[in-house]
């Protein structure tokens, strides 16, 4: 399969971000190709001094960089040979498979729109978290939206919880995923106007919603998707983040804490787009790096999109 | 002072709630007084077991309980003779100081408003959280609202800045303690539509707006006051909370873990009540019903209320 990467995306680029290509290659098939958008002669001085010389690595040259600072909206109009432009350009074109970026994550989600565009049916796009669970079997919890959609609708959490159980089935292989409403009691009828309304919806669904949901749950396993809004979402995977990293700065750490390393997952997916499109942590390195085009191959491979498809029809 | 306490709230009331009772004893001065409201038969029984006798234990018999399945605004017309009902009407008359109950928080939220009733001015109250900072000196962030306004509105928030101000700077003694808006970036402009507009009224206010936070500010010395809507604040306290636990769970445990320890705390004070109302934790043990008399006397003490009318007479 052919992988899209763009180098010039996230705090340690283009560094971090081909010598995370040059990482991943050998965990690559003889037959993937791996698309490398950016400057041409940054990657190439960067792969010559990491003696790295691979017939998989595509380079295309692009002479613009979308960067953090950059208005999402305009950086396209205004940077049309910048390697998130191209990419996304290659992604619609269908010359790249999957595009991944650990850049601008609102230029990404334009660029999404600009180019491949949401499926049919698809109310809010979403990014999709994976959040360890306190568990002997390692499992994780899908927790989503947790940052695109600030102002979530009720239909559009009731339509996360589809996209979510698709996500845990295809990129976890878990069969009807139970899916649960995040919020501030177990009981029916809790929480905020949004989640009263939401909760109504979810339990007359066609996936296997289980009811509402406290934060707890993210850590157990009752339940394998928690959906709720993107600002609490957010909010929320940055809190346990924000925790994680103080207990091991102070030296606790065991096999639960350990899990909690963004390089593990890499990216998360943006569930929604009519295309496999990833967004990586900024702060990302060359092992989340290769991480996220490993995660590419892997959701690529699941099929979710033509899952995805089939079932936004069946709940047409 | 006149410290009330509801003998029959929380899951191991009324055990838990006398032994706290007759715990806190050595630590109140001669002229305190502690006004137990519950089955008389039931609280003198178990102080004959504690063989405690002291003239400073008030016994107010009532022969109701409200609890936490009863429906908040329907139990006190149900059970006007429930320690809740007639702790609040205590209150309300000036027989006691402050009252406390580990009980039903949703009557403890009714009791309030059908007896003291909100200060003038208070657009709606809320429960302040201290949770505590991975810093050496041991501080603590305010965090508020987390759970009584699940549906904040903007002028809200910002009045909840004022009210943790006030809190921050009475009961921890901090000086033009720096307020927060807890949000999913740092910079002006980020988040939903709610966080945005109050960041425009928190920008003007008199009280000392440092801007958005980030859940990790909460564990670090930059800010004293997070505000947040009551349902965004109730889901970061609880998943706080339950990682501290699985964190301990796990033997996972310093100065800074031990912290998360609801008992250190007792309760937490219901801001913009006309009167000094605490609401405990369900799960209370004897231990931290000691701390919510503690903290109801030192609260008092601080003369909250009085600095909180000058406050919103200044805000006016």
């Amino acid at each position: 399969m052919r992988i899209g990467l763009d180098v010039m995306g996230g705090d340690f680029a283009p560094l971090a971000i081909v010598k995370g290509a040059c990482l991943v290659l050998e965990e690559l098939s003889s037959d993937d190709e791996l698309y490398l958008f950016g400057k041409k002669e940054s990657i190439n001085e960067i792969l010559g001094e990491q003696n790295v010389s691979d017939k998989r690595l595509v380079i295309v040259d692009c002479s613009q960089v979308i960067d953090m600072h950059d208005q999402p909206i305009k950086a396209f109009t205004a940077k049309p040979d910048s390697s998130l432009a191209v990419g996304f350009s290659y992604l619609k074109q269908g010359k790249i498979d999957t595009f991944a970026s650990a850049g601008n994550s609102g230029a990404m989600l334009i660029g999404t729109m600009y180019s491949v565009g949401l499926m049919e049916g698809i109310l809010r796009p979403c990014l999709a978290a994976l959040i360890p669970k306190a568990t002997e079997d390692g499992g994780v919890t899908v927790l989503l939206d947790v940052g695109v959609d600030t102002d979530t609708k009720p239909e559009t959490l009731y339509q996360f919880g589809l996209l979510g159980s698709c996500y845990a089935e295809c990129a976890l292989g878990i069969k009807q995923p139970r899916v649960a409403l995040t919020n501030i009691g177990e009981e029916d009828g809790k929480g905020n106007i949004q989640s009263k309304a939401a909760f109504q919806l979810m339990k007359n669904s066609t996936y296997n919603f289980v009811g509402n949901a406290e934060p707890i749950e993210i850590y157990k396993n009752n339940v394998d998707v928690m959906v709720c809004d993107g600002f609490v979402g957010n909010l929320l995977m940055k809190n346990t983040e924000a925790f994680a990293r103080i207990v091991v700065k102070r030296g606790l750490v065991d096999d639960f804490i350990k899990r909690f390393n963004y390089e593990i997952y890499g990216g998360l997916p943006l569930l929604g787009a009519n295309g496999v499109v990833i967004v990586g942590h900024g702060i990302s390195n060359e092992k989340a790096i290769k991480s996220m085009v490993l995660q590419s191959k892997k959701i690529y491979a699941s099929d979710i999109i033509g899952k995805l498809k089939k079932e936004l029809q069946a709940n047409k």
